[in-house]
């Protein structure tokens, strides 16, 4: 069966851009004086559609799938530290799920294509568990666990330095899991996280063949390389590029780079997108699954937030190629969803200035004079 | 009665800051990734004397105050929007209201100088109002405001073009005032705001004399001047800070360019600072009276968070100044306490990583390999 994304339309709703710019206009303060929380409120209303945009349910979506290239030694920890993550997730003691738990956001964990079993194996299944289940490799979840989807494709991508770290229907599968998910999911927000030793080198060759960026440029230190290891990394990562030198459109980039957690993620964003939820680009990763869905649907980015600016440097590339300005700047670079979970009282504020300030005539505040 | 500073000591516990580094080294995130959040905990953690630390109580305080400079046209804003506007802080509907609901901060509105009478006239007196009182001229409140204090110093400064804008007498009444509000108030944040059209020129003129930077580089468009008025407010600054040239100590420079909320914060900033709670600084004017405090007592700033950068051009300087590195950067100019307010979900979730998030150890997660 061939994949079908959604239709992404764009938002090109001028009569609600202009109410909501008079309302903005109107509220007791100077013209403009709360700076870029009025142009956030004025996107968050377009999306939602509303010129008294409330949020519901929001949802933390975090993606997890282990790397092959991780292997080659492109991180500072080893593969284990994802699925062990994902139990710290689940256990609540993760930054996210600190965050996720101070900001009331709901909180779904999704084994993508971890290398580990997280469910003791039996006969049942994942009742609602779309495509990937149909290719998993013999992961099942006996006895479904609070917080965590498995949509397991593969444990783990193969080895993107000696072939394509996941065959095209492995990338379609994780696409559609992702879409799947986000239909499942209440709510008309979306936060995105992921967690996977290895995928901020799967960043930098999506960022360097979707942009046409130098590979040097688009790699750094992920959780933490010294000087050589970003050295070798990004050695390993020009030769990877160049034995995907064919590997021309988003799909296939996709499918060559990998990884699950990121083609699930880039699934969940055309889905949310189609449906005007409101997006929370988080960090590196992150974008870079928002960088794929974009280059599929070009008014994708019209959905989303970027919440941060990380330290690792591809990020402002990243950001950059989209046209999103990030609202934070903290020098993050966890990844998990984190910097999203932070910006998002900053919507929540511009949502808020949008239903409850008075106008200056509801008050009976003077206007300027000059 | 000689006006008596509290003793603000050094916070120097080496000790407890090494505790903090190491809980937060071995949090289950890559070393650092949680970037400026974390030194932002340490500091915290610093300040409230603890490797877990909860905040109770925050309190939003929004100092209000007219000034007699306003006449000349310094504002875009007529003088008696001061008044209408803390009418809006009470009823609700001003940005700082919005958002001090948002995050469940307790909302203090304080007449400090306001050319108004809040209160029907009558014989009873707001009981439990220190000094500015016995200079009060005629305004009591009779049926005291849920939210509003009244410690009305004048109604309004005097013209700082002409003279000072207060008397000797007056200022340490307005700083006395802010240190015996302090006291009366729970919890161990204090977030700082202000009301009062024409105070941007006063930050401006405390900021020059205080640093002895150049007025121009001080001087920025407040709530929106245009070009020309800004440059007039420039022309007319650099005459009232000539007239005052004598003015060279933080006491006689604030009394010389004024204003009533101006002082009262910088009293309610040093009585936190001795109480050592944690002091959230919103804009340009908030952190003019950080800086008068700061100048009285050096080891204020220690208990300061600079929550943002504002749009106005002089308070990247104040905040060069006092050595504090702002969290947000959104183009404010509203003051209010608004950027204090936007930043405080940080402020907690920085608290929350050191008592929540899990270590590798208790995690269960493998440490990095190299």
């Amino acid at each position: 069966m061939k994949l079908e994304f959604p239709a992404v339309e764009s938002i090109d709703d001028a009569a609600l851009a202009a109410r909501l710019q008079h309302l903005l206009d109107h509220k007791t303060k100077p013209l403009g004086a709360l700076g870029r929380l009025e142009a956030l409120g004025l996107r968050l209303g377009l999306i939602l559609g509303s010129e008294t945009p409330v949020f519901t349910a929001p949802q933390m979506l975090v993606c997890a799938g282990d790397h092959g290239l991780a292997a080659r030694g492109v991180s500072a920890y080893p593969s284990d530290v994802t699925w062990q993550m994902v139990e710290n997730f689940l256990a609540g003691g993760a930054a996210v799920s600190v965050l996720a738990r101070q900001h009331g956001l709901a909180l779904t964990v999704v084994d993508c294509g971890v290398r580990h079993d997280f469910a003791v194996a039996g006969p049942s299944r994942d009742g609602d568990a779309p495509a990937g289940e149909q290719q998993s490799v013999g992961v099942r979840s006996a006895a479904p666990r609070e917080g965590l989807r498995i949509l397991k494709v593969a444990p783990g991508t193969a080895d993107a330095a000696s072939g394509p770290a996941m065959s095209t229907a492995q990338c379609e599968a994780a696409i559609a899991n992702g879409m799947a998910l986000v239909r499942g999911l209440p709510g008309n927000a979306l936060l995105l996280g992921e967690m996977g030793i290895g995928n901020s080198s799967a960043a930098s060759l999506l960022l360097a063949r979707l942009t046409g960026q130098d590979i040097d440029a688009c790699t750094g230190s992920g959780t933490g390389l010294d000087a050589a290891g970003v050295a070798r990394k990004r050695g390993l990562l020009r030769e990877v590029l160049a034995l995907h030198a064919d590997a021309g459109t988003p799909l296939s980039a996709l499918a060559a780079f990998g990884g699950f957690e990121i083609a699930t993620l880039a699934g969940a964003v055309l889905q949310a997108a189609e449906e005007r939820r409101v997006i929370v680009v988080d960090g590196f990763i992150a974008s870079a699954a928002v960088l794929v869905a974009q280059a599929l649907r070009p008014h994708v980015v019209q959905r989303c937030v970027a919440a941060h600016e990380s330290a690792e440097p591809g990020h402002r590339l990243m950001l950059e190629a989209l046209g999103l300005d990030p609202l934070l700047k903290l020098d993050l670079r966890l990844g998990e969803g984190s910097g999203a979970a932070l910006a998002w009282p900053l919507l929540e504020s511009a949502c808020r200035i949008l239903r409850e300030m008075a106008s200056f005539e509801a008050a009976g505040v003077s206007q300027r004079e000059v």
